[in-house]
């Protein structure tokens, strides 16, 4: 008995702080989605705007149920309003335009189908007729299926062939009982043209949110993150110290280098969507009538993301394990952190001529960078460089391996930190090796194979990491050259307005500067939520 | 009146010259088009068994209504599992099972909160009740609509949350006009479960196509992919002649290389969707019950992109303006192509071990690209190499301008191929600037600049290119590492079976390389049509 009580009350304690537990937790969780909740809302007031817009229709569009005059004329099928309305509004006026417009051309398009089948199937009997209504919802579903497999159809029109096929099968299907079902699909056209209406009113005409102008903001947002990441990228690679490598490490998805590039790598899908969606608004910037390049955004994002690569690259001479020792890169530091300059400088330029929506002054871009690149290049010339051919000359290869005898007994004197470097990579490796010892013994097999790899490399010639990050900053060079092609085509498809001289730069960069930080946070979150 | 007839005759014959060259377009556009709908089906069969299912499952929902016992069953409601089999039908089962719980779940839903807010507003009058409708109604709309912009709610229920919101209103309007809306809402639920039973069983039993498999499989081509690239990266670079350097440039989107790592790069949004739909999907290849490790797949595929990107700037030296001079190039030929060589053997391992569920062997893998960096190194090693630090060495100096002169002197006598090079590449140049030349004049404005900077480029080391590409492909295989590491991670989370040793090897090679054609085709599709 005492026993049992005893059990009773443990159990009954245990539940307790079960209960308990599951209270704080759902607590914890309500207050944390809450907070996150706020923090959507204050990342892009737009998001609580849209909402109230979609709560304010939705009530707009019940009033045609719940008034008595309204409701009078349009009866039953103001349901089908209700229903358009929830499908139908979008967060960007181009989204919604392209839902609205591909639902009323489907319903119609359907209408018409289904009106030809009840017309060629009216005179005939019951099982005929439903025979024949059976094979044609078949036919057309299979027909309209295969066809959103289609890319061009897949990309512009699926929602209105799925709104086709729901339509067309259920007048069809109805039509079997109800003799009326034309005047009904009529009137269902009508409230659906209703729910539309009241779509685009909204998102057209109350604070509208632009695709195009999405696109536009992303495009300049993505080139000031490249030109952000290229220069501190070059900045950590000439770092004197070399004491934060390790949070850097773990961070690496915080890193600002990172950060700066992320957007334009995996920006295919965002920006070809927001392309769609913004081929289908009216245009608003235009002096002339005519139809806005959205395309060109998405080649230029292609470039860029080509761009964006030779970035990722650079990035890795930072992370690789071989590298330079410090007192070497040094030699190269300023030529290198004076191309990474100007190149960031005429990506800023080119972010704030799209910004602005003017040409770019292609003059001042280049001739600075010129230099830049003269100086690193009569740099690297002035250093000894990479001897090539010596099987041929075979003259010389007496004196060069005199050479490399003194080089190598110069390297272990002059330059300490290759062994600096090598050790605490090692270190890192081992380090990293022990963390990981809780985990299974196959693992092990692989590591020692993989770390006398790493060994291997490190026995490379030491500037070869430093040439391979000159090499690619060059390439860059080679690359913006693209980059601004595509961005002057982008000018002169969108009919920018003309380069106005020197004194338009300053005091666009000044007023530029402001608008910069609140544009780019909001910026972040247009792209990420479209990503997902 | 002669001239009247002449200008009518002439019109008439304009007009019938536009009719036929009309009829002549539209011929030539069905044709066309008709063949692009064959090749899709052609390309991937299951686009065509897809289309049917969704015809016959229409076809037997329909007999809900067409059969009179059916009929009198379920009644007018039927239409509900109409729309339900349209909207909830998708290709593969994941994407279904996902659709057709979110839309179950989702109503279910809406239909328990539109019966309290019933209950709250049953005993009230009927303004009171039409305002409290409206309310309900907007705030319910603000805050799904608010809902849907949480990152992780609109991954994986954005669905249900417009399904609830549709349902919620339309019960709650309805139920302001007629009393016994809840019986209705309840008739509704059960024809959208025979719809949704319905999907189920077409897409679950029936031929189905999974998204985790089409993960699986796309995973393996892209790892396919990378190896044949590299392994054709490496091999055109030290080709010996440029005959074909103007093809490549002109088709640089059929080129090999560009194909084999294009499905990695832009792979980011179709792999998180199939891992999403994957994850409804119940397991197949499990011999215990545990959830298969989708998100494994989604990491390997980041660490795919990190290794891509380095193989994109490994294409990039290929397409690059300043080259190594290629009788340069020959001298390290053999060891980077055994390097490129080892590294896409391991990756075709890595992709035969994932394609054959099992663990990969990792100690085959490492031996040989052990060796083969090895004597990279040692072939780099016997070059002289590039000297550092000769400003801490003013002795030195001395000897080293004589050695450059000497340096000098030889590149002029024994490489003439580095003239070559440049003289070819300035011809390509001033050829690309004469066939743009009808373009505008403002693009002349950075024409003379942009050359300039090419000319430059032109200038540095010859040998800068080279150790960039050795480099990369030195930073490729570290980066191996981490692919081996998330192919293991994987092969450990998904139970893969354990390596059966060197025969095993053999036996799958041979079989592999047979389905291997017909797989990548399919592969292709698989994931172009994800992309669209």
């Amino acid at each position: 008995m005492a026993r049992n009580q005893i059990s009773c009350k443990s159990k009954g304690h245990k539940h307790m702080i079960l209960i308990v537990g599951f209270m704080k937790k759902f607590t914890m969780l309500s207050i944390s989605s809450w907070q996150s909740a706020l923090k959507l809302g204050r990342e892009d007031p737009r998001r609580l705007v849209h909402a109230l817009k979609v709560g304010v229709a939705l009530t707009l569009v019940s009033f045609l149920y719940l008034l008595e005059p309204l409701f009078k004329g349009v009866g039953d099928n103001a349901i089908w309003a209700v229903i358009t309305v929830v499908v139908v509004l979008e967060f960007t006026a181009g989204a919604t335009l392209c839902k609205g417009l591909n639902r009323g051309v489907g319903t119609l398009c359907a209408g018409s189908l289904a009106f030809l089948i009840e017309f060629m199937a009216e005179k005939t009997g019951t099982i005929f007729r439903a025979a024949f209504i059976g094979i044609s919802v078949c036919l057309i579903g299979f027909l309209a299926t295969y066809l959103r497999f289609i890319p061009y159809i897949k990309k512009n029109y699926d929602y209105g062939v799925v709104i086709f096929l729901l339509t067309f099968n259920l007048i069809t299907v109805s039509s079997f009982r109800k003799r009326n079902v034309l005047y009904l699909a009529r009137d269902r056209l009508y409230t659906i043209a209703i729910g539309c209406g009241l779509c685009l009113l909204m998102s057209l005409l109350i604070l509208p949110n632009w695709s195009g102008e999405d696109l536009h903001h992303s495009t300049v947002y993505k080139i000031e993150g490249l030109a952000r990441s290229i220069e501190a990228c070059v900045n950590e690679y000439f770092q004197d110290e070399d004491k934060d490598n390790k949070i850097m490490e773990e961070n690496s998805f915080k890193d600002p280098i990172f950060k700066g590039y992320r957007a334009v790598l995996d920006s295919k899908s965002i920006d070809e969507t927001l392309a769609t969606f913004a081929s289908w608004e009216p245009r608003r910037h235009s002096r002339h009538c005519y139809r806005y390049p959205w395309r060109q955004y998405v080649k230029l994002g292609a470039v860029l993301r080509h761009f964006g690569y030779t970035a990722v690259a650079l990035h890795g001479c930072l992370e690789s394990e071989i590298q330079t020792p410090r007192s070497v890169r040094a030699l190269f530091r300023d030529p290198c952190i004076r191309v990474a300059g100007e190149v960031s400088k005429v990506l800023a330029e080119l972010a704030s001529s799209i910004r602005n929506r003017r040409r770019c002054s292609s003059d001042v871009l280049s001739e600075h960078l010129h230099k830049a690149l003269q100086d690193l290049n009569s740099v690297i010339k002035s250093q000894p460089r990479l001897f090539l051919g010596s099987n041929n000359a075979p003259s010389n290869t007496n004196m060069l391996v005199d050479w490399r005898h003194d080089k190598h007994a110069l390297s272990e004197v002059v330059l300490p930190s290759v062994k600096t470097d090598i050790s605490s990579i090692l270190e890192r490796r081992s380090k990293r090796v022990a963390d990981k010892s809780a985990e299974s013994a196959e693992r092990k097999v692989l590591r020692p194979t993989l770390s006398k790899l790493a060994i291997t490399s490190l026995e490379f010639s030491d500037a070869l990491p430093f040439a391979a990050f000159a090499s690619l900053l060059v390439e860059m060079v080679a690359r913006l050259e693209l980059v601004i092609e595509e961005v002057e085509e982008l000018g002169r498809a969108a009919n920018f307005k003309e380069f106005s001289g020197q004194d338009g730069i300053a005091m666009e960069v000044s007023c530029e500067d402001k608008c910069n930080e609140s544009n780019r946070d909001r910026q972040i979150h247009v792209v990420s939520q479209s990503a997902e």
